[in-house]
């Protein structure tokens, strides 16, 4: 057992496999890039196949190879239970699977799982069932957790490499140039995915709509597409906007939102050209809101705005407050709608987004994230992976990217949730090191980390009451009872990657 | 010595390190990507720099690397100059150049030879004064021409490794974000430039236009550039037009065109959804202009227009009988303007538009392709690079890429030229095989090649002279007389690659 910077116990044997957290900075270093290995197509070559099963012939898949897939369906994919069922009916096992993350309509993975086909998986989030299952600890090896720039890390430093990837695209044409506005099933931005069609050595485009050639916009070109398969339906367009956000009416959300809002828009970042991620959940949007009312009273407006996309962003682009978006993934219609639409709504992918290990992120650009948080401790370290029962159920997200990355990182929540309260002597599983997290936002106020003592000096005169990250925890503590200690098993089921490709924590099995 | 399958001698030292010409696909085959050595830009970290110098200090460029710059501003690039005087004058030597051309702008580059500053070159072309002093011999090492699918294949498997690519862009911001299609000297598609970035493991983006971050749209990324410098200037708007061809009014020239056009609007090829590439002589676009009457005529649209992109083809982007335009070069200011403005219009890169080795090339989905030649001969091989003096004053360009890649390639030219024939017993060098090559379009008539029995039987009622390609060399030959033998020396000045790497020809000294 060893102990990483953030006080987290980290198994030996995992340790020396991906050594252990240091600090933001520590392991980011000179590197070579992977490379795929690639099987040229000549003149006369076809991509089309018939059926998924063609391409997981053609494709060779075996045997302990690793397939991975894109999120970007969300609750309404069904290409990775398709290519996982058709594999299972092959016979192939021991695949490991690199979803950039998992969603509660991937439940049948759990059979899968159980009757060895899949034996290594790697996502970005666990939800509902699938996390469940796996905390029980159904796996042999524990499910690798990434941060979605650190899996544009691995895959571009080869820690995981990819041998098909089986891409889901809304639109494609015979020859694999693809995209995720047109078609029956739009996504809008296919970020996470274009990193696999760079990388794996075999792609294969999955589409319920075949385009005539040349289909463009081109998210994915033909260079890195192999094998392109027309099904009846890629997903649900419904399941695709499914937990799509709306407006908060909650009172306490919306008091958090507006401090938020005073915190942002009272920054030093404040001014001609600043940019931000408000992110998707209820009080996130609530935060844009208010911050718009502040860009017109000042007549401010943002340079551009990142991250997961919605159409609060959208409108705000629309009205001229944003000036670019620049877009990983949407989380409607409407944003997929301007993704296609409006010329200064740009799509890049996840290695651009957030990777740590590129030639720089556009979160390296970013003043201010508003994250959320599942726990917080008075390290301000935050868990977005595990409940307060220590069970698989969130997902890493964008969250220690942009909080390491962004100049000023804010973190919302509320102190409580119903008996369960939010800030805590030390959060269950560290996700983002509080080294990242600059200020908390609660509805009863604010905490700024000491580390940030610019920024605590800037605030001394702002309009929310400001407390110790103790005192937050203690007022968590005034309304409900501390929690009892989660009783955890002996067996590793999750490793929680920092984006750097050390281990931050290792959650065991409940 | 040893004769490659187009018949020519190809010296021992050189067949051995690069392989013999066997055939259009003998050497296509799987292969590991090559992958750059990648320093990470950390949050805080800044990509803009005072000086060209400082940049070549910063990427460390020393006596022995590969430099590389592009060929998008012609003969109005500053860039190559100014980046080659700034290491001759800090006493760099024994520097390798891998620009994707060299244009008579480049003059400089003759002394940096002589002193020892460039001691290996490979370009697609050399003309004038550069061509013909390389032809004299001032190099040590020869200069390896490479067609531009080709220049792509040798970057993407390594035979090319940059060590830091110096690319000229009309806009950037400060952290690299680079397009060709805003700023002062504007060029349009930055596509030959895209795949130094991609590969190379240092970029320095040299702009004269500023940008606010993000700069859109982005050609080039900033998780592709390493420094931004900002210069007084980059290029001279009018030299990155200079030779932008206009509609020919020579009378032999409008016919070879006309018959150029029936070829093509009389294959099998013209129908519905059809693709072009007609290039940029004075013939190509009065060849544009004459399918574009049948077009009309017939009710057919084009599906797409490839390759090195002309005002003739944006104004039929503009009318709706192309749908789409395909851009990996511009050579007129109002095709640079129809990529910005027109959502139509693509920008795609020099692997996409043409790689052999990529997972498919746009070409490869070409219907018919308009090329040039300065010589052909009675096996169809076509010369491009060397004059009737044998000196080196070509490009090489995409002409061995379209014709070995699309269903039916034209090469046009005039019976001779002068006093020179251009049908020939055997080209001086060979750039293209004869294999690739279709039909033969001269003023006179057609030839087709032997190996297009399907064409000939299509073709029999065409309204057209047709002739063997033997016959059309004895008019060449009656008009003119027979060229004496050019005498060469003894060293090899230039090998030509095929674009598959191996070696098609070399050219010696005279």
């Amino acid at each position: 057992m060893v102990v990483n910077n953030v006080g987290k116990d980290i198994p030996q044997e995992y340790a020396d496999q991906f050594g252990i957290y240091e600090g933001e900075l520590a392991h980011i270093n000179e590197y070579q890039e992977a490379s795929r290995q690639t099987k040229p197509a000549k003149p006369n070559d076809e991509k089309l196949l018939k059926s998924i099963r063609e391409a997981i012939e053609k494709t060779g898949v075996k045997d302990g190879m690793t397939i991975s897939f894109h999120h970007h369906f969300r609750e309404g994919d069904y290409v990775m239970n398709m290519v996982l069922d058709e594999i299972a009916k092959m016979g192939i096992k021991d695949i490991s699977i690199a979803p950039s993350s998992i969603a509660n309509v991937h439940e049948p993975l759990i059979d899968h799982i159980k009757n060895g086909v899949v034996t290594n998986v790697t996502s970005s989030g666990l939800r509902d069932k699938v996390g469940a299952a796996i905390s029980e600890g159904i796996m042999e090896n524990p499910v690798v957790i990434r941060s979605h720039g650190g899996r544009a890390r691995a895959i571009a430093s080869g820690d995981v490499h990819i041998d098909v990837a089986f891409l889901g695209v809304p639109s494609a044409d015979e020859y694999g140039n693809a995209n995720g506005t047109k078609g029956k099933a739009t996504c809008g931005s296919l970020g996470y995915a274009m990193i696999d069609a760079k990388y794996a050595d075999q792609v294969v485009a999955i589409t319920d709509t075949l385009a005539d050639y040349p289909n463009t916009p081109i998210s994915i070109p033909q260079t890195d597409v192999d094998y392109v398969v027309e099904v009846d339906a890629i997903g649900d367009p419904e399941g695709i906007a499914k937990g799509a956000t709306r407006f908060t009416k909650d009172p306490k959300e919306l008091i958090i939102a507006q401090n938020a809002a005073k915190v942002i828009t009272n920054s030093p970042y404040f001014k001609q050209g600043f940019s931000f991620q408000t992110g998707t959940g209820g009080s996130a949007l609530a935060v844009t809101r208010y911050i718009r009312e502040q860009m017109i009273e000042s007549g401010i407006t943002a340079s551009f705005a990142l991250g997961g996309i919605t159409n609060a962003m959208t409108d705000l682009l629309k009205e001229g407050l944003v000036e670019k978006i620049i877009d990983v993934q949407d989380f409607d219609h409407p944003s997929a709608v301007s993704l296609d639409e409006n010329d200064n709504h740009y799509e890049i992918d996840a290695n651009m987004y957030a990777s740590p290990l590129s030639k720089g992120a556009v979160i390296n650009k970013l003043d201010t994230a508003v994250l959320s948080a599942l726990e917080v401790d008075t390290d301000f370290n935050v868990n977005v992976i595990t409940g307060s029962d220590g069970v698989l159920r969130g997902a890493s997200g964008g969250h220690s990217d942009t909080s390491a990355a962004c100049n000023m990182s804010l973190v919302i929540s509320p102190l409580v949730r119903g008996r369960i309260p939010t800030f805590v002597d030390e959060v269950n599983t560290v996700v983002t090191p509080g080294d990242s997290v600059d200020v908390i936002v609660t509805e009863v106020g604010i905490a700024i980390n000491p580390n940030r003592q610019d920024l605590i000096e800037h605030f001394k005169d702002l309009d929310v009451p400001q407390f110790t990250i103790q005192e937050l925890k203690d007022q968590a503590y005034n309304i409900v009872d501390e929690p009892d200690p989660i009783e955890y098993g002996d067996k590793v089921v999750a490793l929680i990657e920092y984006r750097d490709g050390t281990l931050i924590d290792a959650v065991k099995n409940v």
